[in-house]
């Protein structure tokens, strides 16, 4: 790397987080993130032409890596059951990690996202079709109720809002959330898992397809 | 009622309730609400011991007319899946009404209710207590799978936070969000109502136990 070698959009994006982290969304400045970045804000400006645009596209970055890590796993093969716990548990994991970890970076990030409800709504709609894409292939190996699939992805997402939501991050110190996830899902599988027996799940009566007690 | 008759707890928070709709929580004072009703503030006082202690009765109040309408709800005779669906609806219907027809009160107590977790808490116990005693009923009457009952009413209320819950307020608006719930509902109507054939639901593999169609 030399010194001419030009700004990357990645770069400025990089050191856009940090001046959010650093000063909150209000007070960042392009200015700021040129200097950070020891260019001029023309610099920053020839590739973000305002400063929404430039907070947009940092919180874009963000709901885009975890789109694609999830999405890695919803290409796993193995059961469609275990695989959609594992990829709602990573969801929730990544998620309440970012808002215990730094909360006013993801407090910051959930305050630009609700001026950008495109951005939302992509990141939703992508997050559902990852789910419906094991959901289906779940029907295919006969191991998920085609009824399931019929109410699709996007429904098992709602179902879960409170364990992933920005929303409802004030929650997630509670000691019981992750209980309440694992209730969540007790029941969620009960109508997803196609029964093997008189009963959905298989492990009878009693419980879910997937053991309860795995925490994430 | 004669001029002497004393001043009662209900007239103090319909007048708390009027100030808080009309100056906001931050600028409603206990001096306005005694005004409003031509008392001393000390007469308020004498009921409620702050200001902070009146805002909150005020939020109890509305939280345990919601209980209170949805208990004679959950009371009712008949198949619990049906009750339960009528019960949730109710519920989403109530919350989404009060967002949409007085959203300045709305926010306020909303804002309140965070300040007061305890509240909040009791108010989601007692809910979650009225749809696990409907599914209590459900498999007593062999409709609702014993499972179901052990994932507990408060899975059922978590799984439909979206619809319900405040923190969600600004999605109501959404064109899709009554085919939202749907979906959320239809999902979980598979792993609550007891199979009756090879599929859950009485609708066979394409549907849910109550007709999707109906509005609230």
């Amino acid at each position: 790397m030399t010194a001419a070698q030009p700004l990357t959009r990645e770069q400025i994006l990089e050191a856009a987080k940090e001046a959010l982290r650093r000063y909150g969304p209000a007070k960042t400045t392009v200015v700021d993130v040129a200097q950070s970045l020891g260019v001029s804000h023309g610099t920053v400006y020839r590739h973000f032409p305002t400063k929404a645009a430039l907070r947009a596209a940092v919180v874009r970055q963000g709901l885009a890596a975890v789109s694609r890590d999830l999405g890695a796993i919803a290409e796993e093969d193995g059961p469609a059951v275990d695989r959609l716990r594992r990829w709602l548990a990573a969801l929730v994991s990544r998620k309440q990690g970012y808002a215990r970890e730094d909360p006013e970076l993801f407090a910051t990030y959930h305050l630009i996202a609700a001026d950008d409800s495109g951005a939302v709504a992509e990141h939703l709609s992508a997050l559902a079709e990852q789910i419906t894409h094991i959901l289906r292939d779940g029907v295919a190996a006969g191991e998920i109720r085609p009824s399931a699939l019929a109410a699709g992805g996007r429904a098992v997402l709602d179902a879960t809002a409170r364990f992933h939501n920005p929303s409802h991050a004030a929650e997630w110190i509670s000691p019981e959330i992750d209980e309440a996830f694992d209730a969540v899902w007790d029941l969620l599988v009960l109508g997803l898992a196609r029964p093997d027996g008189q009963e959905a799940g298989r492990g009878g009566d009693g419980g879910a397809a997937v053991p309860t007690g795995t925490r994430y």
